[in-house]
């Protein structure tokens, strides 16, 4: 069931190399035209055939399409709008995957020419890998992708985008972009910051050596560490873009933080005691929601064999 | 190959059910005797056979056991220690599994009598669920397991428990006891109370919805749930007796989140990509250590099925 006949990635990253698996796989799209800044990534993304074309100018990538994806860091979509903009198609729609929503509709809502939608969504799904390489068809499967409309977006190019990401596994919500860009700040951009930053002490720190961090990891650390490896570039942009939202839980992070370090401090017990029980039940509610194992180490641990 | 002809086991929550499990499949004791507080655990012990014998009382359990394991949270270590004192068998070793050390050895080397040895233990393993149904017998494959000798400790009780943590599958090292209070304080207790503040802040906050949380969890999130949900008296006890070690690291951890917060503010990219650059590499040695899987998401993802 073809949804779109012709889909442009813009990007070819972790996203954009999943959806065209993904595409592939479900038969979503007659052709998949990919374009890359980088000439390393357009060269692999020729050598594993991840495109039916690989073109080397956004431009020439969205001639024709009627779907045009914008899969690159949130601080390069003006740029890359403001290119394709004079080459887009009447009755095509313009989407991107960017983590931030309100930024990036200043940034591109601008260059959108009249006849053409602009629905801009977000599939909260990732790995700790990037590039062209790194991209597999299941990854939506299961996960929710937020679409965001404007005034640009018409019904009917949102109930299009709609079946694209249902039919390639996600789950499918619409929200407001302020609020999009709030809850993102809790469950996404606040954690990268805060993984990064304890990864980042324990590197500083002398009197316990790499080494020592990296051999005694398993104690908890390493499960930082995961989120703590995505991409820098996108992450980058996204603290630059998301800036309010994410000062604005840092501040309630750190006030907490320090309730907590003060219960230490004075040897408050109970206080403690409370609170961590308290967190163990949104740690049932994702398993019950189908957002993560329920498996020991998320299932990285060898099967109990004596139990 | 029998290394102790009797072993006591007392608590028995996942590291003590895993010790029994290990043991049992690798033929290490004689016999496996158990001991916990709570009647409902010792019911489930009986109940799924654990222990070859399940005693009411942890000076019945420590009778005629050459070793003596104490795993219970670091709170209730110095009640067993008085406890078990008097009736440990001369030639007996005594060790444990606390998460801390210096406060252990404070709290069990004055109730150690003449004739047995004291080695302190921590193997760094462990998973989000707890309590006697929760072990498996290859809990300690592949993970480190320090043992912080003191005065109590003599090189041959050192060398025998050394031969049954390599026999359950762990690596060992011996290490000093403050060292180790710090080096946990960086990979272990501060990473977890980090967890647990995350999770609480998104608790905590109106304007994000519980279930928006865990909706769209797997945008990182998740990956905090995981450890915030580990048993909430084991880390009080932690968080109270590494007091020093724990705020120093936390110390330097918000020193760092405000140097970023403050990069945030300012729009200082350069910075923030720097600090998110260099924090790949430790990831990266944690793999190459064996201490994680390289697989995306830790491996609880589906299969690429295009690339």
């Amino acid at each position: 069931m073809v949804i779109y006949n012709r889909v442009a990635l813009i990007g070819l990253g972790l996203i954009a190399s999943s959806m065209a698996h993904a595409m592939r796989a479900g038969g979503l799209a007659g052709e998949i035209v990919g374009h890359a800044k980088s000439a390393e990534t357009r060269a692999v993304a020729l050598e594993i055939g991840l495109c039916d074309r690989v073109c080397d100018t956004a431009a020439e990538a969205v001639a024709g399409a009627d779907l045009v994806v914008l899969c690159v860091p949130v601080g390069a979509m003006e740029a890359v709008a403001a290119e394709i903009g004079p080459h887009l198609a009447q009755g095509a729609c313009v989407t991107d995957v960017g983590s931030v929503k309100q930024a990036v509709i200043a940034a591109v809502a601008p260059h959108i020419p009249g006849g053409v939608a602009f629905v801009p969504g977000h599939p909260l799904a990732g790995t700790e890998h990037s590039g062209p390489r790194s991209g597999f068809a299941t990854l939506f499967q299961n996960r929710w992708c937020l679409l965001t409309p404007t005034e640009l977006s018409t019904p009917e190019a949102v109930a299009r985008l709609r079946s694209l990401w249902e039919a390639m596994g996600s789950n499918v919500d619409e929200m407001d972009p302020a609020h999009h860009d709030l809850v993102l700040a809790v469950v996404s951009h606040t954690p990268h910051l805060i993984a990064y930053t304890m990864v980042g002490v324990a590197d500083h720190l002398r009197r316990v050596s790499n080494s020592e961090v990296i051999k005694y990891s398993a104690s908890g650390f390493r499960d930082f560490t995961r989120i703590a490896a995505s991409d820098p570039v996108m992450w980058r942009d996204v603290f630059l873009t998301n800036k309010e939202a994410t000062l604005d839980i840092l501040g309630r992070f750190t006030e907490e933080l320090f309730m907590l370090q003060r219960a230490i401090r004075m040897g408050d017990g109970d206080e403690l005691h409370a609170y961590f029980t308290r967190t163990r039940a949104i740690r049932r509610g994702i398993i019950e929601a189908g957002q993560d194992t329920a498996a020991p180490d998320f299932g990285r641990v060898a099967k109990p064999s004596g139990a």
